[in-house]
C-alpha cells in the first residue's frame, strides 16, 4: 500500500498507507510525483472539513498542485514517455458533455477534482491520471515551476475572461498568492500597469518585488480616489477581485473607467451588497471565474519563455516525510509566505 | 412664446409659456413635434422631484420619447429635409470624448439628456436637435411607432450587450414596458423562446400576446425549477433583468446555463446582496446597460420590417391640451398599460 | 444484410445488400432511419468519385442528412428512449483532442464523417451512433424537417461565426439550398433584412417567397450600386459569399459597410484573387465555415418555435427503393430544385 | 512664412518657405515640432508622386510621426498644458461620422491626415492641431520616442483586431519597420513568442535582438514545416502579414492552428490568390488593418512602463537642415536601417 498525506477528519492529517486505485487505463499515464504545492482550499478543508457543499465524510489525500515525472504510459498515449518531466491538470471531465463541448469543460457537473471530496490528491508517491490532462515541461522549467501552474493557471483563467487590450491598466485587490498570480497574468497579457491593494502591507511587499505592479495606499476609504489619480481621472480598465472579502466591493464602479470590466477571482462567504446603478452608469461588465480550461499549455509558455516568474513565490518547500509540519506552517498564516511546496522524493 | 408641458416642481406639472432658445445651429434641425410618450422617468420626476442626483431645481419641460417633422434645415445638413419624419435621440454627447471614441458615447459624462435637471424635453410644439441624431423614419413606420424608438432602443441596447445567438432561450424578470421591450428585443435578436416572470399577472398577459413569449407561474419561489423544466435541465442561455427589485435577483444563477449571461437593465434603489459563488461555479458573465448608442437606426429599421411590432403596446393617446391628464393616467399605475402617448399637433 | 444505397464507385449507384458492423455500445444509440436529404456533397462523389482528398476507393453507403426513429439504446444512455424521434449529427470527433477542447469539435483532424470515404452514411434502413450526437425531435417538428437540420447547421454555424447584431443588413451571394438556409438563418439571427444575389433568376425566385429576403438584379456588374442604394450609401453588415465562384468575390468590399464582415461558405475549386487592400480601408473582417459545432439543438428549437421554416425547400420525396431515381433527378439540376429527400419506410 | 520639407512632385523635394494658416481654434494646441520620423509613405510619396488614388498634385510637407512641444493651448483645451512634450496623432476624422461613433474614427471617409495630398505634414517648425489628438509624453519618454507612436500604433492596432491571449505563439511575416513593431506589439500583448520570417536576412537580424523573436529560415517554401516542428505540430495563434508580398500568403493556413487568425497590415499592390478552401478546414479568421483609432495612449503607457523599446530601431537622426539627405538615405534602402528620424530643433 502506498503512503500519503491523509486528512482523516477536520484537524487531522496523518502521513499513512492508504489502498489505492492505481490501475492504468489505454489513455492513462502513471506519474512519480516530485513537487506538490499547498493550496489554500487544502488548507480550507484541514480548518474545517468541508468547501462549501464539498464535506469530506471518509478519509481522503490532499494535494492538487503537482509535477512529477511520467513513470509508465498507456497504450493508447502517444504524446507522451516515461520519464516525461509533468504537471497535471487536477480536473477530469466528461469531455462530451455538454458545457465540454462549447468549449467550457471546467463547468461539466460531472468533473472530479483531486482533493475535492470524494476524490483523493495527488500528496502520495504515484498517481494514474488521463494523459490528455498531463502536460510536458520544457527543460527550462523546474518540477517547482510546474507545481506552480496550477494557482498560475487560475491568473490566467481570469484574464482571459476579461480580456486585456495591450496598454490596459488593472487593479488587483487582494495580494495573496491569488492575488499576486493574477497580477502577473495580468501584465504578461499585455497590462501596462497593475495597480494592487491588500490591507495587509507584508503581502503587498511580496507583490512589490515584480517591475510593472504599484501599490495603494492600505487606507480604510478613499480606493477609488488613489485609482483615478493614478490614472489621470479616468479609471482602470480593469479590477480583478480577489479577496473574496465583501468590503472590497464597495466602490469598485468607482475604480473603473466607462465599459469598464470586473473579474470575481475570490469567492466570498455570503451573498455580497452590490450597487447596481452603479455599474449601469458606465456599463461596466463583471465575468466570474471557476478553476480553469485550456489554459495549461500557455502558464508553462509563458514560465518557459521568462513572461511570468513564478520562483519568488515559493517561500519554502518541505521534504514528504515532513509534509505534516508544511501543512502546519501553511496553516500558521504567515503574510510573507506564499506558497509553501512538499518535495515527494 | 411656446407652450410646453412644465414640470414646476414634485407633483405640480402645469400647460404654459415658456421662453426656449430654439436658435437653429449649422447642424442642426428645427423639429415640429408629432408624438411623444411618457417613459417611467417623466412620472418618477414627476412623483418625486428628482431622480438619484438628478434634482429638478427649475422649471423643467417633460418628456424625451418623441417623433416628429423637419422644419427647417441647418446649412450643414444634408441627410435630412424640410418635411422629413423624423425620430429623435434625446441624448447629446461630446462625440469627442474619451468614451464616445471607444463607441461608448452614451457614458460620455458630459453627455445632456432631454427632460433630466437641467435641460429641458420635448413636451412642447418645437424642439431643435442635432441633425446627426435625428432619424429619419420610412413611410411604413408612424409617428406613434416613431415615439416607441426611444424606449425600444434600451431594449435593443441589452440585446447588443448580451449578445444573442440564434437559437438561445431568455428568461426577462418583470412584465413593464422595458421588460416587454427587452423579449421583443430579444425575438428579433435570435431568441427561439423568451420565458417571462412578473408577479403582476395583467403584466404578462400583455407580454402574453407576442408569439415565442412563454410566461411562468407567478409563484413565489420555485423560478429555477421551472425554468430548469422548460429548459430540459440545461438553463436559458440569458436573463434580463427589467424588475429592479432585489428579490428578483435570488437564484438567478439557478435559471442559466453554464456560461450564462446576466443583463441588468432594471435599476435598484438600493445595493443588491448577490451570491458571487453562485455566479462562479457557472462562470456566468454580468453586463449592465445605460441607455443606448448606436442602436435607433437598427430599433427603425426592425420595426419598418415587421420584426418587431409595437403597436399594441400603445395604451391611449391624449391630445396635447390633455397632456396633464395623460400624466395622471400614466401616474395611476393602471397594470394593463403599456404605454401612454400624446398627440402633439 | 441490410439493404443500403451504395455508391460503387464514380457514376455507379446501386441498392444492394452490404455488410455492416451495428454493434451497440454503451453510449451508442440504434437509429431505424426515415427520411435522408440528398446533399450537393453526396452528388458531387456521385460524378466525381471524390471531393478533393477524400477519394471513394471501396463501396460506401450515401447519405448523412438524416432523421429517425431510435430503436435501441446503449446501457449508458440516458436522454434518449427507444421511440423518441431523432436526428443525427453526422460528423463524429474525438471529444478530448485539442480542437475539441476549445470548443471547435468539427475541426478535430480525427473526426469522422458519414458518407466521406472511407465512412458509410446513412442510406440503410439502421444506424448506430453516439447518443451524444442524436437529437430529440420535439413532436411539431416532422422527420422531413429533422432531416434538414443538417444543412440548416451550416447555416447557422455561418451566422454564429460572423455574429449577428439585431437590425443589421445582409447579402447572400448564391442562391442554392446553402445559400437559402444562411439566408433563413440570418433572419433568425436578427437581421432586419437579406438582400440575395444569384445570376440563376429561378433560384432566387425560391428565395424570394420568404419575408425578409430581397433579390438583386441578376446583372453583371454593379453589384456594390445596387447595394449601396439600398442602404444609403452605408453598405451592408455582412456578406454571406455562398456561391464559390470566383467573380462573386470582386467587389465584395464595395458592398460591405465600414468594419463589416464577410463570411465564406461557398467552396472555391481554385485560389481566388482577393483585393487585399479593399479590405483593409475599410478594416473589413472575414470569418471562414467548416460545417458546424454546436448549433444541432439550436436548429431544432429555431425549427419548433416557426422561426425558421424549410418546409418549403422540399421539392420532392422518393421512396427508398426509388432512390436512385431520387439521386438521377438530383442529378439533373433543375433549378426549382431546391431538396430531395427519400423516404426509408 | 514658415519653412518646411516639401514634395514639389515625383523625385523633387526642396527646404523651403511655405505659406501656411497657423490659426488656433478654441479646442486645437500650436505644437514645436521636435522629432519627425520618415515613414515608408513618404519615400512612396518622394519616388512616385502618389499612392494609389492619393496623387500629389499641388507641393505639398511631408512627415507625419510626430512629436513635439505645446506652444499656445486654445482656449477649450484643459488637458495640456504650454510647455507639455506631446506626440501627435495625425488623422483627423469627423467623430460625429457614422463609422466615428462604432468607435471605428479611423474609417471616417472624410478623415484628414498629414502628408496625404492635399494636407500638409509636420516637417516644419511649427504645426497646429485638435488638442483631442495630441498626447502628453511622460517625462520617460523622449521626442525621439514620441515620434515613434505612429508607427507602433499600427502594430497595436494589429494586436487589438486579432486579440491576444496570454500565451500565443504567433508568426511575423515580413521584418520591416512595421514587422518589427507588429512583432514587438505581440509580444507586449500576451504572446510567448513570436516567429519572424523575411527573406532578407539584415532585418531579422534587426529583430533577433529582441528576447523572445525566434527567427525562421529564409528559404523559400518549406515555412509551414518550420512553424509547425516549432509548434509541436499544433500550428501559431496568430500570423501578422506584414510583408504585403504575394508570395508571403502561399501556405499561411498551414502554419495557422485550428481556429486561428491571420492579420493583414501589409498592402499587396495587386490582387492576391487566396486558397479559400484551406482557409475553411481550420476556420481561419481573417482581420484587416488600415491606420490605428484608440491606440495612441496605450503606445505611450507601453513605451513609459519598459514593456516597449523602440530605442534600437531608430538607426539614424538628422538635423532639419540635412532633412533631403535623411530622405536620401531612407530612400537607400540599407537594409539594416529601420527607422530615420530628423530632430526638428
Amino acid at each position: 500500500m502506498p503512503i500519503a498525506l491523509v486528512l482523516e477528519k477536520k484537524r487531522k492529517i496523518t502521513l499513512r498507507d492508504i489502498d489505492l486505485d492505481l490501475t492504468l487505463g489505454d489513455r492513462d499515464v502513471r506519474i512519480a510525483m516530485d513537487v506538490v504545492g499547498i493550496c489554500g482550499s487544502d488548507i480550507h478543508y484541514f480548518r474545517h472539513g468541508k468547501i462549501g457543499p464539498f464535506i469530506v465524510r471518509e478519509p481522503m489525500i490532499l494535494g492538487h498542485e503537482g509535477a512529477g515525472t511520467v513513470a509508465a504510459c498507456g497504450s493508447a498515449v502517444h504524446h507522451l514517455s516515461v520519464g516525461d518531466r509533468v504537471c497535471i491538470e487536477p480536473g477530469i471531465p466528461d469531455f462530451s458533455s455538454r458545457p465540454s463541448r462549447i468549449g467550457l469543460y471546467n463547468l461539466d457537473p460531472s468533473l472530479t477534482f483531486w482533493a475535492t471530496p470524494p476524490i483523493h490528491g495527488c500528496l502520495t508517491p504515484e498517481v494514474v491520471h488521463p494523459a490528455s490532462l498531463t502536460y510536458k515541461l520544457p527543460d527550462n522549467v523546474s518540477a517547482a515551476e510546474g507545481a506552480m501552474v496550477e494557482p498560475l493557471a487560475v491568473g490566467l483563467q481570469a484574464v482571459h475572461k476579461t480580456g486585456v487590450a495591450a496598454g490596459d491598466v488593472a487593479l488587483v485587490l487582494g495580494a495573496g498568492p491569488i492575488g499576486i498570480l493574477v497580477a502577473l497574468s495580468a501584465l504578461s497579457a499585455g497590462c501596462a500597469r497593475v495597480l494592487i491593494f491588500d490591507p495587509a502591507s507584508k503581502k503587498v511587499e511580496m507583490a512589490m518585488q515584480y517591475a510593472g505592479i504599484e501599490p495603494l495606499d492600505a487606507v480604510v476609504g478613499g480606493l477609488s480616489e488613489q485609482v483615478l489619480k493614478a490614472t489621470n481621472g479616468w479609471g482602470v480598465d480593469i479590477v480583478y477581485e480577489c479577496s473574496g472579502a465583501a468590503p472590497a466591493f464597495i466602490g469598485i464602479a468607482g475604480c473603473l473607467r466607462p465599459g469598464g470590466t470586473l473579474a470575481c477571482i475570490g469567492m466570498p462567504t455570503a451573498p455580497v451588497p452590490i450597487d447596481i446603478v452603479a455599474l449601469q452608469v458606465k456599463e461596466i461588465r463583471i465575468v466570474t471565474v471557476f478553476r480553469y480550461a485550456n489554459v495549461y499549455d500557455r502558464a508553462i509558455a509563458l514560465l518557459a519563455e521568462g513572461k511570468i516568474n513564478v520562483k519568488p513565490l515559493v517561500s519554502a518547500t518541505y521534504p514528504f516525510p515532513e509534509s505534516i509540519e508544511a501543512f502546519e506552517r501553511a496553516d500558521g498564516g504567515h503574510p510573507q509566505d506564499v506558497k509553501i511546496q512538499i518535495a515527494m522524493r
